[in-house]
């Protein structure tokens, strides 16, 4: 880094953790003035710690913000409303607060005037890609400081201990716990663990890893079933048919779901993944909440949504996914995508009857003002308008390009 | 039905029950020579009394063949590489099982020289058109009986009691057990309820109705943990690391997985499906076994296939799931899609470590020879070959686009 | 046909011509009130003397509608912007005419007070169901008469000579001119030519067969040049570079580009196309301004939208087609389509110049206010704010898995 | 470029021309042991010259190989299978020649025992990455220099000038003749044209740009009839119907086409594509025997496959596109979907007879051993075992979901 950029003005994304508090002593040591900023997303985190450490160290100021709600409202509802699992099985957690936080943090960089951004995020990960489009998007001219790629960084801090040495010189308070042997990223929607002793994709992951949620085998041995409502395909109240305690607003009732999903151990995945830069890792997640929100919404869509439509919508999703996962929140084929999306949700209104047990999430019901479904047409007791006659020229026209097929085959093989 | 069909010869898919004793009479009534047929795809039967029953009811031949190995090798192994969900959810239990019955009857009525097929299913249901089709397909000039679809039947015994009038005029013996108000269908793979009482979706189902799993709530409190071998995608080992037991034959291997899942209380769901008839229909259904090896080669698949190459493989489960469940398995296009994606399977060989508990399938690892995961290259301390400034160059030209979208898109909104 | 029916009121989609002339009379002789309807969209015929006929033969009363306007408007629009095309070649002429005509003559059925509808379409082709599936989509309890699949009809009726001795025995005047040994539809967009000597897929389509398009051996030695201005990716105004001729209002626009392409020649094509009833047909088509304006928007579509955005929306695109061709314009899938289709064009604005010239269309350039496309960007003569550099760590990234899999192929093969 | 890799052997794709001569000469200058190759895939050139050139400037050996045959078989014909077209239009003949190219370079770096190879492709377009790509797939380890990617190279060559500069300092031959003010690229499938003035994207291309076709205008007035045979997909003979030239040989049979598609100006195309790295480009290619054989290949490929396989198979043909264009070629994804459209196409037998004239391709008829077309089951004169009442079942069925909806959704709005 050249003498050039000294006195220039970057907004770092600053944790409070080691790594970032080196990042920011030697952001100030290449002559940057720095602004920290901080993004509440639901993490557990001493706040007030962080600012004070980013003061001592030499921050010129600290920004923290609380997202929690445009976190919920805005990344994750969508993600609901899209059955968002990337590759099947992850609910997302990470890929969708990092647009959340970039776009703040952005924000931030503008009021600043500052023409640089930082971040602690690795580079052979998906989040450095996903802060950094996130960033170009939104702030074409935007330079962004990633020094876990500047060979200048890297070689010298070349692992944890040289990080370690660093703190000490330059008085960089140390952490006072162990940390633990894997990496952690925490937010109302999920915690992820990876690295470290996962990286073998056979160890089991250890009981004591798990934050948010209680081992299943330790879960209450009686159910809570919960009754949630959505409109148009956004959840807008949930009602625990136990206690009857109700939650209308989107953040209390996303913690809400945290909160009897973890107490029962729901929404714990272990899975190997491909991360976007290509690479295969292995990586154990907790998403108790957006488990059961995913569940019930999935199932009220296919009660509500006419079948093809909800095919065409399907694939949709499956864009959805890919664009959340690589980074890709704020590219015009994903801003179209949701466009799309909330489109086929005009009619996902009801309520869906869940019971939540043992790490389980299991439907009981559900109910809708409009659903297609008419339990007289289906009946097998009622005959109603349905004429079984049509049903077999149905068959026969189907079965006319298949015995044509069959047919044929049968005839050459015959020729033979 | 006119008289020239007198003395034709029918083979009609008999169970002994109620329905299909009366369409067995029904048919002899109306002239024709009935060879009842009964496949023995693992539901439990008593087939001997079946048998019985159809030569006191006038059968002139009663064929019971048991189809349970080619069944799980060459129906649901099938769909276990697929991935087989119909709609995200169902694994398709029903669905899977009718091809190879069908298959086996047809073949029956070719050694029979019988022009005609009979069968006792609904007309408003997908089981008529998965029997039909594959009937059309496997003998292009066979004549099918769907005697629910016939005005002559359907407008005579509209209800139940029509046919518990006609069985004791004709002196078919009349069930003994009291029926369930829902309608089953069992197999090896699944039992299925729907209809009845389960016809309202908000309807709670009632914990009796479970016959291959136990209630969760009653599952035992230790988990079992498996370990399962696939190659080529298909289960080829399972052994319980608890005791030891090891199956390696398909058919002990499917049913082993059945009890193991069966007794924790696996493969429940409560859905509302789309038939291809058009209409929405509430089913519950229980796949133990099939639900846990879902669940373990979905992970090694991931765990050892090229991202891109599966996720157009993915593509490809889709069309396979509508494929059978919309009856088309002896298509052209069924045919092809299995030759695909059996070509996509060459290198999913490994083992996958899950624990099943109170309900729920658990991943716990997975190994194989032939991972694309490498532990190194993804290793945060270990640099490898791999080049972190490389990543910037990537996310680089990958915002390209997006920078210029949102450039465009600037400069237009400034200029109104 | 049953007593019941006497009196009771349908709406006839009536041509004029000997096939719905035979089967008003055959409507009367069943005792219907027989309204009979006709839509112009833009065939030639002589309307007066079908209104003439028809109540000659008994029509209670005529109704002609002009739909040209909503034709072009909500039915071939849609189709440019979905660059609307079956099975890759065939721009769906019919089959985007019937649920614009299906929708005047439900509407005229309602307002007649009319239960049921009747068309001459034939049993084995799409429109019946083009017909009938837009008829029960927007009325949900009428009734079809589809003479040609009532066998109390058509086996009355085995040719065309049977309706050839009806006529003369129910004195319906005959056609004055030997029919074509082809049948026709022809509208605004199209003009298509199937079945008689054309069922043979070999032979070549006779010369004079074709009535829109001049032969392009006797086209014009000279092109023209025209300029199509879109909005929203509709077309707006088509202007001749040579004469200055200019078109803006629809349906004007579209019949000069019809006259344009006429007379040079465009627009022919001779295909097999899959039916949706299963069976291959052989079909001959002429669409001249429909190919040259496809073929102008699909250039400026590419112009203007962002590479992924437009990813996505090809896939609609194909979801469209189908829909289209296979009668499902009314179908909740398919409005839903089409919403996320018109989405997908906001920013599809711009000019298209293209040269036609003896069955050929050429683009010759093209210009957009809000092309994505930046020649300064691209240059290889400016550097502008492109790193070359980025350019090989964004190959090294994607090569990244590649090579993972290529070296353990080989190690793979190299341990055998 | 540090001393460390001097005397290191490196494989440049050398052309003869100015831009890789003065790579060349650069290469020497830092120290390389430079093998020059040079691949003949079908593009006019001195390839004697070119050789005699290479070894004036000091290369220390050149390798000329003749890799048309595999170029057609091997790349070109898997692109005909798979109707290979890129957004829809570009026949990708570029795309097709870069990991045909890459794989004989590869296999002399192997032979030479060099660690690098070297090519002039530019940092802002597509062949860098198709190149490099293909590199990496085929030789894990190999290094690739990329001159206009390096700032020593690019900071130092800024335009042609500092090239000519070079050239006159270095004694590098000059072009005698003046540079056409766009750039070419030639081979075996096609000549494209783009920067310079082309890249205006309303600018028209001058007509005496194009090499391959003659000018639509000035192409005979008589038509060409061919014939052209497919076995599997693949043409295996191509006759010309008017003077009863034949050719079956892969190569001939392809320079055949071009030749007759050449002389009557057949695939000319002006299109902006998409790049890989992001941003827009105007290109203008000319493609005549490759347009002639995807235009029958895909009318055979209509006739002889069935309707919901082709589905499937027009997908895969899309990510073939996407792969190819992008430079995939060698990755286990398009591997994967090369063999299942080779799956697709066993029955793709037939012989197609197209008319070209004047720019255009028109197909006159088809004839196939294995078609599933069925000439007396679409007649409209035979009933076959055809039965009309079907198709009236089939569209009620079909239209069940849809009156649902249309039900549902007017009692919503009637109730409002």
């Amino acid at each position: 880094m050249s003498a050039e950029v000294e006195k220039k003005k970057v907004v770092l994304a600053y944790s409070g953790g080691l790594d970032t508090s080196c990042i920011l002593v030697w952001l100030l040591e290449n002559g940057y003035d720095v602004v920290t900023f901080l993004a509440d997303v639901g993490q557990s985190e001493d706040f007030e710690a962080a600012r004070a450490k980013a003061a001592i160290l030499g921050a010129s100021k600290m920004v923290i913000q609380d997202v929690k709600t445009e976190f919920v409202e805005e990344f994750i509802w969508p993600s609901i409303r899209a059955n968002g699992l990337y590759e099947d099985r992850y609910p997302m957690g990470t890929a969708l607060a990092r647009p959340c936080i970039a776009r703040a943090m952005i924000k931030v960089a503008k009021e600043e005037g500052a023409k640089y951004v930082a971040h602690g995020a690795t580079g052979k990960g998906n989040d450095q890609i996903r802060f950094e489009l996130s960033a170009y998007a939104l702030h074409s001219t935007i330079e962004v400081i990633s020094p876990w790629r500047l060979p200048e960084f890297y070689t010298r801090f070349k692992g944890r201990n040289d990080l370690f040495e660093y703190a000490k010189e330059k008085g960089i308070p140390l952490p006072v716990t162990q940390k633990d042997p894997w990496s952690i990223d925490a937010n109302l929607m999920h915690i992820s663990y990876e690295s470290g002793i996962l990286e073998d994709p056979q160890t089991h992951a250890p009981k004591k890893l798990y934050v948010m949620t209680t081992h299943p085998e330790d879960a209450p041995d009686v159910p809570t079933v919960l009754e949630i409502e959505f409109q148009k395909g956004l959840p807008v109240k949930v009602v625990n048919k136990d206690d009857g305690t109700t939650k209308t607003k989107a953040l209390d009732l996303f913690i809400y779901c945290n909160e009897i999903g973890g107490k029962h151990g729901v929404g714990r995945i272990d899975i190997v993944e491909n991360r976007f830069i290509g690479m295969k890792s292995r990586g154990i997640y907790e998403t108790p909440g957006g488990t059961i929100l995913l569940s019930a919404h999935m199932d009220l869509e296919v009660f509500t949504l006419d079948r093809e439509l909800r095919k065409i919508k399907r694939k949709l999703d499956a864009e959805f996914a890919e664009q959340v996962y690589r980074g890709f929140w704020f590219s015009p084929e994903a801003e179209y995508t949701r466009r799309c999306i909330a489109l086929s949700q005009d009619h996902v209104d009801g309520t869906v009857t869940v019971k939540v047990y043992k790490g389980g999430v299991y439907i009981l019901g559900r109910a809708s003002p409009h659903s297609l479904y008419n339990a007289e047409l289906v009946s097998m007791n009622v005959q109603g308008d349905y004429e079984p006659t049509d049903a077999g020229g149905f068959i026969k026209i189907n079965a006319l390009r298949i015995r044509e097929y069959q047919r044929l085959r049968a005839s050459e093989t015959s020729g033979k």
